[in-house]
C-alpha cells in the first residue's frame, strides 16, 4: 500500500519500431538529465518488430522542467527513433465516472477500494439509467445523475451526459455492469478511456446473455473479461481476463452468482492498471507493464 | 439468484458409519411422508467408511410437523444406523457479528453482499479492537462496538463481547482480518461458528506476517484460508482456499495487495456455504455439499 | 492407483424424468438383491427436471446373474420411472484406437500412462495420416497404419479405417491431434465414442489455427478442450476444459508451446473420465460424475 | 518451435546492486560492438536495491571473439559497477542425466520431450535405486545405471554415480521422483544444478508422504514445487509450482493420481527455464526471467 516513491514521478510510454540502440538511448536521456530511473519494462514482438517500454523516473532532480519534457524528449529521442509516447505525471489524479445499471457487486468493489485509499483517483460521479443503486452512491456521498434510456432518447440522454462529462472533467469511463450499449459517437469521444466488464470469457459468448449461452452450450469453465470499448460490440482491447471452474451441476442462477465475483475482481484490476499507467493500446491489443 | 423454491424448507446434515441401505432408509422416510426432496447430495469416506449426507426437502406437504421431525427422524432412522445429524430449516435467519480491526476489504465485500440480499443472514452487529472502521459501520446503519485489547484487558474485554454476543442472539461469528487471536475459552463457545480468514495457503505460513514469509521463501503462488476457528491457532477445519500466482517482480507491497482480494473472496465463500448449511465437520476437515 | 474394489461390479448411468421415489427405488433394487453399493453420485437439472445417476455395486453376493441384470432392471424400475440406462462392468476392457498426425506430445501422454497401467484400456492400434510417428509406436510394440488422406481419397481411406476399426472390434476412438476432419458417415458410426481434443477454450477460437486466432484477438488466456466428436466441428459435447494465462509477450510459439501441456493432459483427463464410464451425455452436454 | 534466432547467441545473465547507468551500460557495451540484441529482461527489487538482468545477443556480427567476451565484459562493464555474472553460448547443449525410483510419469513426460526435440539438452544416461524402469530406458534407446542404496552402502553407491556423472561430464540432474535424499557431499558438488520434484505445495508438507499429510489436514488444494536442491531438504530455492484443486471426495488414492499430473508438467517447466538460461538464483531465491 505504501507507494514505492513518495516523490513525484514523471511516466513514459513508449512504443516504436524495434532498432538497436533505443533502450539505451531512453535510459542514457534519463540518466544523463539526472532522472532517477524507479521503474522500467520493455519488450518487443518479435513478429511485429515493435519495441514496448514503459519508464518511470523521479522528478525532484531532473534536469528539465516538467512542462518541457515531452518537447525535449519529442526532438532529441521520438523524432530519431519514429517513436509514439505518451507522458503521464503522478501527481494527476484521473477523474473517472462510474456508470451503472440495477447490479451493485461492481459498484461496490470499486468504490470499497476508492474509500480505502487503494487508487489514485478522484470518483465524482455515478451515471445510471435507473434509480436502483442511487441509496449506495448516497451512502458513499457520491453524486448520482439518473438518465433513463430507451429506444426513443438515447441520443438525447448520451448528450446530456457527454455534456455532463466535459463540464466535470471525466478522464476515464468505468462501465459497472451498466446494460445499456453506447453509441459509436459516444465512444469515440473517449478513445481507450471506457473500461467495460463483459460477464464471459470474450470472444466466447459475446453479446447478451453470455451465462444462458455459457450454460446451453455445457462449458466446463466460465470467465469474464475487462476491456476497453471500441465502436465494434465486446471487440475492443482486452485488459484482463480470468475463469471459474463450474460443472453440469451449476444452472444458469449459480452461473451468474459465481460470475459476479469474477466480474467485480476483473474490472477492477483493470482499472487498477490504467490508473498506473501500465497499459498501452497497439493493434486492438494490450501491452500489460508488470 | 431466485431461489430453486421459494417453500420453506428442512435441512438434514447427516454422518454415520457407512452400511447398506442407508440412503434408502433416508430417501424413503421422506417419501413415505410426502417430503418432495429438492437437494440430495451424499458421499462416502471409503478409508474410514463414513457415510456423509446433506436432503433438502419442503415442508409444505409433509406428514410430520416441523416441530417433531427431529425426534421423529431419530426414532425411526437414526437409532437404527447410529446417525448423527442436525436438522436446520429454511427460514431461520442466522444472525451473525463481524470482527474486524482495521483493514476494511473484508468488511466491505460481506457487506456488499449484506446490502445486496445474496445472503440470508441478519447482520445486527460489528465488533472491533480500533474504531477505524466505525464511519463504514455508519454508511451502512450497522451498531460498531468498540473493544480495545491488549495483554492486561484481555480476558475482561472478551467477557463483554461474549455478554454482548449472548445478548444480541448471535449464531455466527466472521473475522474479517481481526488481527487478535481469541482466548481458548471464547472459542470453545462457538465450536464451528467461528469463520476465520488466514493470509496463506494453509498449512503454509501459519501465524504472523504470512506475506513476509512468502516474499522470503520465494515461492511462486501465495493463497488464502478460510477455516472454522479451534483452540489451535491456524489449524481449524478448513473450508476454501484460493490462490494467485507471483513471482520474484511482487515486493511484499504488491503480495499485501493481490492477497486482499483473495481473502476478501475466500471468506465470503466460506460464510456462503455456512449459511446454506451446506459444511458439515468430521475429524477436523470439513465436507463441502455441492 | 490401487482400486477402491478389486472385486467385478456392475455400473449404471441413469437419467428419467425427475420424480419422487426413484432413487430410494434404483437402491432398494441394488440392496434387496444383495448388491453392495460401493459408488453413488446423482443430481437433479432442477431447470429441466431431469434426474442424473452413476451407481456401481459389486456383482459377488448379487442375487440377479449378470447377464440377466439389465432384463431385470428394465422390467421392474426402468420401465417405471421411463429410464434411460447403459449398463456396464468392469472386467469389460474397452479397446482404443489412437488417431494422429505429426505431433507427438498427446501420443506419448496416453502411452506413457497405458504403460504404467493407469488405465483399463487395452490399445491394440495407431492409425495416422503421415508415418512421422511410426518409430513411437514400434517403440512401443503397438501396430501402426498409416492411411494417408487427401481431397480424393478420403471416402475411401475412411472405409478402409472403418473396416479395420470393426475388425479390431474398437470402443473408442482419441483424436491426438489428428488433423483431419471425419466425414459425417465416419463420425455417425461411433456416437459419444470418439474423443477430440481442440487447442482453444471452446467455443472460442473453433476451427483453424486458434492459437493464431488467440493471438490476434489478443486474449490473455488460452484454454484447451476435449469434446465427443459429433457431425457439427467443434460443437460436440464437452468432457474437460483446462486453461493457461498468457500475456502480451507470448509469441504464437510461445503459445503452441504452452498450449501442448494443456491439451495432453486435459484430453488424458476425458480419456479417464470414459474409461471409468463417468460421463453421461445428454442435450449435446455431459455430466461428469465425480 | 521454431527457434527466435537460428543464428548463434551470447547470453549474459547479471545482477549486481542497483545504481544509475546499469542499464545503459550493458546496452552501450553490446550495441557499440555491434551484438544484435534479441531479448533483455531486467528488473530491479527494490526492497534490497538489486538489478537483475537477462540479455542475449547474436554472435555473428559482434566485434568481440566469444573466447573473449567474459573477460572484456568483467574489465569494462562489470567491474565497474560490481556486476556478478555468468556467460553461456546458445550453442552449447548441457547434458542432463535423469535419477529416477520406480514411478514412471515424470520419466516418460521428460523423455517424450527430450524425442521431440523441445529441449536443447542431450540426456545420456539415466540413474536409478531400482531396476523398474530399465525397460523404459531400453526402449528410448538411453543407458541405466542401477545403484541400489540402502543404509550402510549410500555413501559408497553416491561415490559410484558421482565418478560416472563426472566421466559422462553431466551439466545438470533432474530428480524424477527420485525417492531417495542426496547427501550433502553429493549436492554440495552440483549447486543449482540438481532440479527436484516435490509433491506438495512447499513449504507446506514438506517431507515424506505429503499427500496423506494434505489429506489428514483437510486442504482443498494439492501442488507440487520444483526446486534446486540444497543441503538443506525441500528447502532449496523454488523454480515452478502449481496446484490444483481437490475436495473431501478425494482419497489419498486420487491425490496421487491428481498430483501426478502436476508433478511431470512441474517439473519439465522448470528443466526447460534452467535450459534456456533463464534462471538465477540470489539469496535462496529464483529470478524467473520471461
Amino acid at each position: 500500500m505504501s507507494p514505492l516513491s513518495t516523490k513525484e514521478t514523471a511516466i513514459l510510454l513508449i512504443h516504436c519500431p524495434d532498432q538497436q540502440g533505443i533502450l539505451a538511448a531512453v535510459t542514457q536521456f534519463l540518466n544523463k538529465n539526472d532522472g532517477n530511473i524507479i521503474y522500467l519494462d520493455q519488450n518487443v514482438d518479435r513478429a511485429e518488430s515493435i519495441f514496448f517500454m514503459r519508464v518511470e523516473w523521479e522528478l525532484d532532480q531532473f534536469a528539465i522542467p516538467r512542462e518541457k519534457i515531452a518537447d525535449y524528449f519529442d526532438t532529441l529521442i521520438a523524432k530519431k527513433y519514429s517513436i509514439s509516447f505518451t507522458l503521464h505525471f503522478s501527481d494527476e489524479r484521473p477523474r473517472m465516472a462510474l456508470f451503472v445499471s440495477k447490479m451493485s457487486h461492481c459498484l461496490f468493489d470499486i468504490l470499497s477500494r476508492y474509500m480505502a485509499g487503494e487508487w489514485v483517483v478522484d470518483i465524482p460521479m455515478i451515471i445510471s439509467n435507473h434509480d436502483d443503486l442511487k441509496p449506495i452512491a448516497e451512502r458513499f456521498g457520491i453524486d448520482y445523475y439518473h438518465f433513463p434510456k430507451n429506444s426513443s432518447n438515447k441520443e438525447e440522454q448520451e448528450a446530456k451526459e457527454l455534456a455532463l462529462l466535459q463540464e466535470m472533467k471525466i478522464d476515464l469511463i468505468v462501465l459497472g455492469r451498466y446494460m445499456q450499449v453506447l453509441s459509436n459517437n459516444f465512444v469515440s469521444r473517449y478513445p481507450n478511456k471506457i473500461i467495460n466488464i463483459h460477464h464471459s470469457f470474450l470472444p466466447a459468448f459475446a453479446g447478451a446473455k453470455p451465462y444462458h449461452a455459457a450454460h446451453e452450450r455445457g462449458v466446463k469453465i466460465i470467465g469474464a473479461t475487462s476491456h476497453y470499448v471500441t465502436t465494434e460490440l465486446d471487440a475492443g482491447p482486452i485488459i484482463v481476463q480470468d475463469v471459474v471452474r463450474i460443472s453440469h451441476i451449476d444452472s444458469i442462477d449459480s452461473l451468474v452468482r459465481k460470475g459476479r465475483d469474477l466480474e467485480k475482481i476483473v474490472l477492477s484490476k483493470a482499472v487498477y492498471k490504467h490508473l498506473q499507467r501500465k497499459i498501452l493500446v497497439f493493434n486492438n491489443r494490450t501491452i500489460i507493464f508488470n
